[in-house]
């Protein structure tokens, strides 16, 4: 087991259960509950219940998907909580991915204003990004995690066996977040990555470990987002964008896929304002295209998408803002630029599979 | 005007608009967002409008009354200010009483993750109450104060002639809570209040600014809660019960008038298991019932009362928690009492009309 110490919590990473076990049961006279979707019910919950040693917790299941990350779904939670009569000594156990550990950890959080939680991510993505940040929070008005708080977990325990209990489309997803942290902060990192042919043969350990000290390094520099830490938003201006457009679609795009979206037309952008050579823009977007496919945009889509990027909570003034590459592994924070060029990436976007069969 | 220093911030009372001017000044390119119900909007914005130089808000107006203060109204807000493209940088100030500075400050700290607010608190009970602790939060499942956060505002501005646009049952519930400051933590303020024979007259800053600092002090030593600060709970395990129970009545309560039932039947409680004299318990109830008059609490209501004090979220365990006196002036946090004292203590209370009448 690996421990990683951030602010005023510890990550452990690996076989996690005895420190789990140690500290459910430093705090055995507090009531516990676990928060659940169908998903983390059916594969996850067994393997906890199986190794967790207090068996006095309560389970609160709700519908899995994005689509249930809202203000309704919060209620419901907290209306169990509340009649079940826990009280601001219970803790909360997040079982689950990003939707679970975001909206758990703010209904943790408001709860008789505030009761303590633990995540423990079971998908790549939310072990990778939602682990560190303390970002908590619910889509509100069809805008991602636009109402929320920031608040840390007491700990986050990550098991890398759940992860085999997922389909490959969300090992994907989470894997965009480690290309995310390479692009941005670490070049040595890329030059490994964009190796990568295959990833149903991957050992996730060896990238999550580098991956989560870079978000480390980053968020403790600036826990609130008032700089640096906006380093980790390349490709989420335009992914956020495309994955809430698409959110209620027939085919809406998970998290990592949108931002894998994200990541080529911000790309393209940063070759046009931020410097990032046109060899640079070409095999990231190359690299980017054959892990994830081309998710097919649609240009009659392209005003809402950027009405959307309008209310990026992101945003100072009236500017949309973008975190850009200058070269891999290095990026600038506080962009902006013209419609035309969100307009051309997007476009860039739809044209390369046809450069890719080239 | 007077300045108090209260943990990062500072609450100003008395001429303060020059005050409230150079901050929004000094902030003059943030958007700003002034909250009011409808009682703020006709008595109390027309001032704020006349005396602040920045003429630039966007003003949200909700319905009056704690039965507004839920979160259908959050959402009805927070919607407002994604409609209006109000970024994280944007200042929202609120104008009103507890209700406003509750849920408009627990709106902003959770708009987006979070937005800087400032309190403008117009009645007397938000003033000598809400100003200090970063006490923010919304009714949820007919429990007060049920789903919130702690968050301190970046300043609160009281100003004093706010107070003639009130109602004399509104400022009788804000001299509650100035009774309870005296009663927990200050045997001469008490001995000083319990001369007042009639509150028409009184120039509340002389009883507002010791308040203050009575509730900065102990909110210092313990700003959440975890002890000391549960002294200020005194009166609010029956009355927040009471608060409750006759909200949705033909006539609810005040919260001040519900604290100050509270306070009755908290000191019979007091004099049975925490020392208070027989002497001082007469003493404190038929003040309270002079200033207050006697609320028609119903016995069969006694068991929904006392499933709501279940509820309540100062409990441990599954015991009902009080702060109880021990004498004028000292009060003893954590106690508990029998559900058989706790009857008594409504039946003392119906029953105090005929005493006071011999």
């Amino acid at each position: 087991m690996q421990k990683i110490p951030v602010q005023d919590y510890t990550i452990y990473v690996g076989e996690m259960f005895s420190a789990l076990n140690k500290y459910l049961l430093d705090h055995a006279a507090r009531a516990l509950v676990v928060l659940v979707d169908e998903n983390t019910a059916e594969y996850c919950l067994p393997i906890l219940q199986e190794q967790i040693e207090r068996k006095d917790f309560l389970v609160i299941k709700i519908p899995a998907g994005e689509l249930h990350k809202n203000i309704h779904t919060c209620q419901q939670i907290w209306q169990v909580m509340m009649d079940k009569g826990l009280n601001r000594n219970a803790i909360c156990l997040n079982l689950g991915g990003g939707v679970i550990g975001d909206m758990g950890g703010f209904c943790a959080s408001t709860y008789k204003r505030g009761i303590d939680f633990i995540q423990l991510p079971t998908t790549l993505l939310s072990q990778v990004d939602a682990s560190i940040g303390g970002k908590l929070g619910i889509d509100f008005n069809q805008v991602k995690n636009s109402v929320g708080v920031f608040q840390n977990p007491k700990g986050v325990y990550i098991y890398p066996p759940f992860l085999k209990t997922l389909p490959k489309s969300e090992i994907r997803s989470g894997f965009a977040e480690i290309i995310k942290h390479s692009l941005i902060n670490d070049l040595e990192q890329w030059q490994q990555i964009k190796k990568i042919k295959d990833i149903e043969t991957i050992d996730w350990t060896d990238y999550l470990v580098p991956s989560l000290h870079i978000k480390k390094r980053i968020v403790e520099e600036d826990p609130f987002e008032k700089g640096l830490r906006k380093a980790l938003n390349f490709g989420h201006t335009i992914g956020h964008a495309v994955e809430s457009q698409y959110l209620e679609s027939g085919h809406p795009l998970l998290h990592g896929e949108a931002v894998a979206v994200g990541m080529v037309c911000e790309a393209y952008i940063s070759n046009k304002v931020s410097g990032l050579s046109q060899h640079d823009l070409e095999e990231i977007s190359q690299f980017l295209i054959h892990i994830y496919g081309r998710y097919p945009l649609q240009k009659i889509d392209y005003p809402s998408m950027i009405q959307l990027m309008r209310k990026d909570k992101k945003n100072v003034k009236d500017e949309i803002n973008f975190t850009l590459l200058s070269s891999p592994g290095k990026c600038l924070i506080n962009q902006t630029c013209s419609l035309a060029f969100i307009e051309e990436s997007l476009d860039y976007y739809r044209s390369i599979h046809t450069m890719v069969a080239k």
